[in-house]
């Protein structure tokens, strides 16, 4: 395993999957998890096979079809759940069981009226038994980001020991910030014995909007391997977004970090889950949403004409989107309306330009967006002698 | 002023308002901007006077209704564009033209075909032009984020001795991580002379879903003020979200910033400013999304139902959402069940909970979401001889 290779852990038909509103069936599933594999993801998080008969058919399904990546079911420190996801898993090429307990003190007091010594304890025990299963265990340790430092060593030690190969760290109420989250990681980097037979592993959730901060810190401090969904979607306000840290990580090479993700494949399938699971993506999301390569100030537009590179970052092909759009509103200036007149077929010399604008203006004050046919009007308004250049 | 208020610049009406299909009219505008001055920000940035002539009309009525907050008005580093800001500013209590220039290699070169001295003697010159009208003068050095630390330095000097009395700080394409971002902050804090007279403000774009991080890293090295949107709205990925960072302060108390924002009017402003513009806010939304409060997993549901901070770090009441939402899927445990049959009349034993989540688990699996009607059916499919309890 290459040390500037970070894991992609897909986890939208688990933790994605248990959102109100976004149940799906197993078909639905199923073309999400080619999909997946398609895309290049290393190991999907198929579903939770205890929690419903339809959740362990899904993932049995899902093992069936998945060539590539790995297939993970998560469970609880319970020996019922293992063995009910190792059944689940019976056909994966590679299987994975994901199992945990929570580490924090509020986990460990008001959910499991236990001690620390008890929590290591049940984490061992069922990170052995997962192991009689399946080569693969990842471990997480539920809470983590309100967890103590040493005694998540601690834990982290003794589940190395029982045969874990993954170490998941999560954040599980979003409230860690990256230094914090950062410093965590690299904590159990350089304090658990044993810690380079194991993959670290992020698992933020999104509550303060920092779940794509603090993975990042991690994998720069020492993780391998993001979990995350597409579209950032999950409990709450979310999970970390796939597109997000694998674009980061893309658009920084000094970090010297990628991932195994097709990214022209990125666009489409944050389509694809938006319209299965009916779950909508704002505009304004980061990569994927409907403006993300959208410019409609006119200081903006202007330099986008001029340049490309000087408001954007990402070249739009590079994620699946075929162009950046050029709208017109009433904050739009004169080159990005020369650049749409002559698109329909206006050249404009700069004295007819001053007319058309002074006219779109009064027009895009009263209309959010003007079109093509829009501009037709304006220009018919004008009564201008134009040369149509079409 | 103390060194531990991080100011808040509203640019919903500006930088959020240029967003294809976000237009808003005179009258809608001033509902919000009303709202933004209830709800305690800072700075209202109303617009850009000299884009259009509805948005100086915008701008002007803002000023004359505005009664805590300052407003603003943005600005090219351009005489004419600096005397309609003045004139639309006449009647604010408390003025400020916002007013700035590109200063990265790529603007300089593409955009205004120029060398560094040109741009540092334009800027001088708006912001000592804007000063003779009015006192607080914000001076944005334009693509800051990709923009030389030593000359950006450079810049910040000249303009301070020019009165600028805030530097906003953009990272105009979403491009730095929060480290460089901080980093940035931290070299200006300490190189630029002069720089106790004026306060450093963070500008953030969210091309790789990075702004609020990136905010957040700035005030921790020394800005004061963030600049801001309702939702997060704004060009392309749009910008750094109000609520969020307002929270992450309020959440981390150890960090010693906080903001003057009413936190109980978060979620009905989210609300006002996303019909008003007809921009959906998505679900997973952190903050002010619909799921941010609802639990669905049987795990979340069971440690949220047996002491809420389990996993929730933020009261729901505290950003005026009324309480958190228990939502039934086939992902949820008997713990929810219960709790909901309860809240519909039903107490049930043990097992009589026994037969009702295994009839519960077949419905769940076809439905989304299982409502109380559903509850009543599937109980009576369980035939069971159970007590009303209301």
């Amino acid at each position: 395993m290459s040390d500037t290779k970070v894991h992609i852990f897909d986890t939208t038909l688990r933790d994605g999957e248990q959102v109100p509103g976004c149940k799906l069936n197993t078909e639905q599933k199923l073309v999400i998890a080619r999909r997946l594999d398609d895309l290049g993801v290393d190991v999907i998080e198929a579903g939770f096979p205890i929690s419903s008969p339809g959740d362990f058919t899904s993932v049995s399904e899902i093992a069936k079809i998945v060539k590539n990546a790995t297939v993970c079911g998560l469970t609880r420190a319970v020996q019922k759940d293992i063995e009910v996801a190792a059944e689940a898993l019976k056909y994966a090429v590679r299987p994975r069981i994901h199992t945990g307990i929570g580490t924090s003190d509020s986990h460990i007091k008001y959910k499991f009226n236990a001690t620390r010594e008890q929590i290591i304890e049940r984490a061992v025990a069922a990170v052995a038994y997962a192991k009689s299963f399946v080569e693969d265990v990842e471990f997480y340790a539920e809470d983590a980001g309100r967890t103590d430092n040493e005694f998540l060593a601690r834990v982290c030690e003794a589940v190395i020991k029982a045969g874990a190969t993954v170490l998941n760290i999560p954040d599980t109420t979003g409230y860690c910030l990256p230094e914090e989250y950062g410093a965590k990681m690299k904590y159990l980097k350089e304090n658990v014995t044993g810690i380079d037979k194991a993959i670290l592993s992020c698992h933020c959730h999104n509550d303060l909007g920092l779940a794509t901060a603090n993975s990042i810190a991690g994998v720069i401090n020492g993780a391998r391997q993001i979990e995350c969904t597409i579209n950032g979607i999950g409990e709450r306000a979310g999970n970390t977004s796939l597109e997000e840290v694998v674009m980061i990580l893309r658009q920084h090479p000094y970090l010297n970090l990628d991932t195994n993700i097709n990214s022209k494949l990125l666009y489409s399938t944050s389509r694809m889950v938006s319209e299965s699971m009916g779950m909508p993506v704002q505009p304004n999301k980061a990569i994927v949403g409907a403006n993300a390569f959208a410019h409609s100030s006119g200081i903006h537009q202007d330099g986008v004409i001029k340049n490309r590179e000087t408001y954007e970052i990402i070249d739009p092909a590079d994620v699946g989107v075929t162009e950046s759009a050029i709208v017109l509103t009433a904050r739009s200036g004169r080159a990005a309306l020369a650049y749409r007149a002559k698109k329909v077929g206006y050249e404009l010399t700069k004295l007819q330009l001053d007319t058309v604008y002074a006219e779109f203006l009064k027009f895009a004050d009263r209309k959010k967006e003007i079109l093509d046919t829009d501009i037709h009007e304006i220009i018919e308004v004008c009564n201008l002698k134009l040369t149509a250049s079409a």
